[in-house]
């Protein structure tokens, strides 16, 4: 499953708002409507929104090039890509790499093409590997739960979360993938339930109430989710409804991983508290489409994701290895220096 | 605010399936429809079905007034209001109490509608009194969390856990009420916080997966749910996700508290495993109104409730003063003999 393609010095994205129901793609030659397809999340996913974002500095490489006024420019597409969304550090990481290659090689559009290539490719490779590594954990026949959408309409290749799935998938370990559907906007009966159906592997979609009747029943072995942002210590912020998920883990005694590549790792933020908590429009939960769902005197609480703290993760699975606690010290391994 | 109405020997319902957007009456002269309507959830809350079965059982006293096959005719009427839902008990306890009553005096439909408005007037004084019971445990300046719906529009009466919630408020002591929009059918988002937006109490609307991440913030005080049948031990079933907040509230050290009137007890089971949980139709999770949000290639689990076990309750609020541990003494004194 594709969410992202480069053809002919364009960028086209599958408009993920519009799925199950239809498959439609965007073409951008110009990076300003990526910022806006970011921002209402028909792109979305932590490491996808990285590439999205490298591949539209390279849009920007393109008008600009030639141009006396290219530095300026280039700055401007930069910050106005870094503003799309607050959270998910892929973002910043992939900007700052593809500007650090522009101030080496100056206004060569092609050499930033070819950096959001590398990107590109190290993501779907790393998505491989976290699959790998994170199939290791998961036992024959076990029935996981997983939130939101951390799969390959996530993040460009087999995904972080559903790489680890569609891993042990293949060596035959998966009896069934439990989806939260994850409101308000449902990544996981929309986005995490087409792709894995597609695949062939089995699905059933709950409602994120459901989790808990159905790990209180025994019918949940493992959690394994993905993750927008993790502090140096492992507290990690990941879609709103996972710390729910991973408190109810603890309650049950079933383990709760999450899957991310170091990409998603912000190590100058020592602990979660410091991760900046996006706040989305209040009509994501108070109309469905058109229709309305609740009465416009009531408030509307819309935070986008929440903290899990590292104390509730049995393990980190990146693409060099799942990690154990203590986790600030595996973590700090992983970043000498 | 009123969700029934008996006029003219008629029966009157309000349609909650179309609120907050549209306030629709219906009118029943015949049981019937009002099976269909019970199952469907335009009436809905486990002490509402009851009364409404109640006067549907008076319609049909009406129906079959002077015919040979009366009793007959009654006991099909009772036996189709009986299988309109599995798991509220207070249906099949007001049913009882109607047969009993047709029992006593025959074929005497006044005597019928006299015994449904009876039980009506004593559920709503039950609920003014577990409102008053129940205020007592709400200390000044609570943020209270809910989940689904047992208020006025549950209840015919100011509600049980929102009857606690609107005398705390009386008191002057809510400074906020967070409702669980509650999925798949919005409860909480179309009926809670309509009722309470209405009557002017605070609210405001949360997806049932940010129940936890507010716990963690602590910025909740207390929750407290209804219930539509509790075992004699307290184990008690209650809306799909009620299970996920008593959990939540147990790991973040949240009182819990279920308010119910004695009706919603079932003394005949003796623990939670014993109580029928429907199970309703996938397309209310996997389609809004006319879109759809879920690949038909996926499974959908969809149980209307889940059951709560006593161990995670801190208090049981009914009409006759609030019990605590251990439940089963408690309540077995509440029921002599």
């Amino acid at each position: 499953m594709e969410a992202l393609r480069w053809q002919g010095n364009a960028l086209c994205l599958l408009d993920q708002t519009l799925l199950p129901a239809r498959v439609k793609w965007n073409t951008y030659r110009d990076y300003r409507p990526v910022v806006e397809d970011i921002r209402r999340l028909a792109v979305r996913g932590a490491p996808l929104i990285g590439v999205a974002a490298a591949y539209a500095y390279a849009l920007a490489g393109l008008e600009f090039h030639g141009r006396e006024d290219f530095v300026l420019r280039m700055d401007e597409a930069k910050t106005a890509l870094w503003n799309s969304r607050p959270t998910a550090v892929n973002l910043f990481w992939a900007l700052e790499r593809m500007e650090a290659k522009r101030r080496a090689v100056g206004d060569d559009p092609a050499a930033l093409i070819g950096e959001a290539e590398d990107i590109r490719r190290e993501n779907v490779a790393m998505n491989e590997a976290i699959g790998a590594f994170g199939a290791e954990v998961v036992k024959a026949g076990s029935r996981i739960l997983t939130h939101c959408n951390a799969g390959a309409l996530a993040t460009d290749g087999i995904g972080t979360a559903l790489g680890v799935i569609r891993a042990a998938h293949a060596q035959g370990k998966v009896e069934m993938v439990y989806a939260d559907e994850t409101r308000p906007l449902l990544q996981g009966s929309r986005l995490t339930a087409y792709e894995l159906a597609a695949d062939g592997i089995p699905v059933t979609v709950i409602a994120d109430n459901m989790a808990a009747s159905l790990m209180g029943l025994g019918k949940i072995d493992l959690a394994v989710v993905g993750c927008d942002r993790m502090a140096a210590n492992g507290d990690f912020a990941n879609k709103i409804g996972t710390y729910s998920v991973a408190v109810n883990c603890r309650y049950h005694g079933v383990p709760f991983y999450v899957a991310l590549p170091t990409s998603s790792i912000d190590m100058g933020l020592a602990d979660g508290t410091g991760i900046p908590i996006e706040q989305r429009d209040g009509r994501e939960l108070s109309f469905l489409g058109e229709t309305q769902t609740a009465p416009l005197e009531a408030a509307v609480y819309n935070p986008a994701f929440d903290v899990t703290p590292n104390g509730l993760v049995t393990g980190i699975i990146t693409e060099k290895g799942v990690l154990y606690p203590p986790f600030s010290t595996a973590l700090a391994a992983l970043f000498p220096g």
